[in-house]
């Protein structure tokens, strides 16, 4: 047995948020600590990430306050990664304003020997030659759910190809799916991407939820919790990757009932998450909490 | 019994669409064409409408097959209400090029005597004025279901909302609900029409399905059907509507567990729908490619 159950590699950053109400400064955020904290609900996790020597003693206790493991956790002289963005009034879109990639510019991910033989792996958005390095460090895990963005696929094709083709499960969104594939129907552009060699896609849409497909033709829909507010959409993907494969490893499964479930569980997960900024909504979250919501959004998706 | 157990009252037209890859001339079209058609799938329906003098023949032929009553279509001198669109790329956003109202601009829609004691009603998007007087002419139904569009928000929004006190379900899209309410927030915009009366408000969200919000408190959310190539997206909302009342008309229920399967019929009629122009593809569909997909999409929904 790994010391831990599912290994988290990705960014940790400080982002300043603004939203049509509200502007918060050097918040905790990144895949890596979305992920992380999610999958804490669910099961033992270890984070591989690296922070600047301003990053705040706070959030390394939020970490530890989510048992997050961090012996992955690199700390180097420099300035930790930093993010700023705005949304736009219906939250639907947002402009980044600054980026400053600090000590992430060299990021090298190198898992602790206990990470190796992780059961479950989550390769957080970052450049896709450092998800395949993680990759290679790996003994044999059973299921690797990536992620990216329209970063990589503009330029790190070649590399992100390969990464696709490495993965049990890939992640991203309708318009990344899109673009690189070049398909506009989304049904197309999944069958595109499953035959790069994933078992699973999953292609997030936001508010109007998720959806998997799978090489033995099957397909799941699985809606977001309808919220009355969103307060910060801020690592809303993430949280629900990070969920989803904490549950999983949790459950020991990677069959189509158990990840079916997962995204069940990632997507209310998420709903906490964007309830307010950063991890704040999801320190604060109760076990039955959680557990209310996912009979409650089980319950909206039942048709008998 | 009344001669028929749903009402359809809509417009008829015929339209001219350019979609990205083929443009089609005098389609038979209009909300009680594609409500109709999909409702016949599942109950004895009537159509109230008007045509000019002209309305093919063989249109006429296409509701005798759908075995549509059309004691209350009336055929006026004058030319039919014309329509022409264009969809852009992605199919998600068209651009009316052009709109003839004709015999539709005098429209008064008189009920046959036969019609007025039917349980269902189907309000298709037309001036609440017009509603209103169907509605006037209606002896008790179980359920009346109306449609709008932003026109009738901007321009005569208070009889809109004599209509919306008046009827137990309201089905409109995402811009709507958000237009009528101002509130960007769909379950906040749900809420608030709730408010003015409806049990239901059904909100379309074209491909990313529809949601429905009760005054109980319940809500539900019906994917649509994933499919890998749209022909032409015009009526999916009146086909899903169609569909809907035809399949409550069929079972002669308005409670919850009917109202979701009855989405789920709907989405699955529409997604064939949109496989073809104009009724094309609904007139070869077979129960059993219907049965089949309901149970395709049934099992793309399910959570163990």
């Amino acid at each position: 047995m790994s010391e831990c159950d599912l290994v988290i590699v990705g960014s940790i950053g400080l982002d300043t948020i603004k939203t049509p109400s509200e502007t918060r400064e050097l918040l905790l955020g990144g895949s890596a600590s979305y992920a992380c904290a999610a999958a804490s609900f669910f099961c033992k996790n270890g984070m591989v990430g690296v922070v600047g020597d301003d990053f705040p003693e706070e959030y390394l206790e939020w970490y530890r306050g989510f048992s997050v493991d961090l012996q992955g956790l690199q700390q180097k002289e420099g300035r930790t990664f930093f993010w700023s963005g705005e949304y736009e009034e219906n939250m639907d879109n947002r402009q980044t304003l600054e980026t400053v990639l600090g000590v992430f510019e060299s990021f090298e991910p190198v898992l602790p020997e206990a990470y190796r033989s992780a059961p479950y792996v989550f390769l957080g958005n970052m450049a896709p030659a450092l998800q395949l390095h993680v990759l290679e460090q790996m003994e044999n895990p059973k299921l690797v759910l990536a992620d990216t963005m329209d970063l990589w696929i503009n330029i790190a094709r070649d590399e992100l190809t390969q990464v696709i083709s490495k993965v049990g499960m890939l992640t991203l969104n309708e318009s990344e799916a899109r673009l690189y594939t070049g398909c506009d129907n989304l049904v197309e552009a999944a069958h595109a991407l499953l035959e790069l060699g994933p078992e699973h896609i999953l292609i997030k849409k936001g508010e109007n939820g998720s959806m998997l497909f799978s090489r033995n033709g099957k397909r799941f829909i699985q809606p977001a919790f309808p919220l009355p507010q969103v307060t910060d959409p801020t690592g809303a993907g993430d949280t629900f990757a990070g969920a989803l494969m904490g549950y999983l490893a949790q459950e020991a499964s990677t069959d189509e009932a158990a990840i079916r479930r997962a995204m069940l569980h990632g997507s209310v997960v998420a709903s906490f998450e964007v309830e307010a900024f950063s991890l704040e909504r999801l320190r604060s979250l109760s076990e039955s909490d959680l557990k209310d919501r996912v009979e409650e959004l089980r319950e909206m998706m039942r048709v008998d």
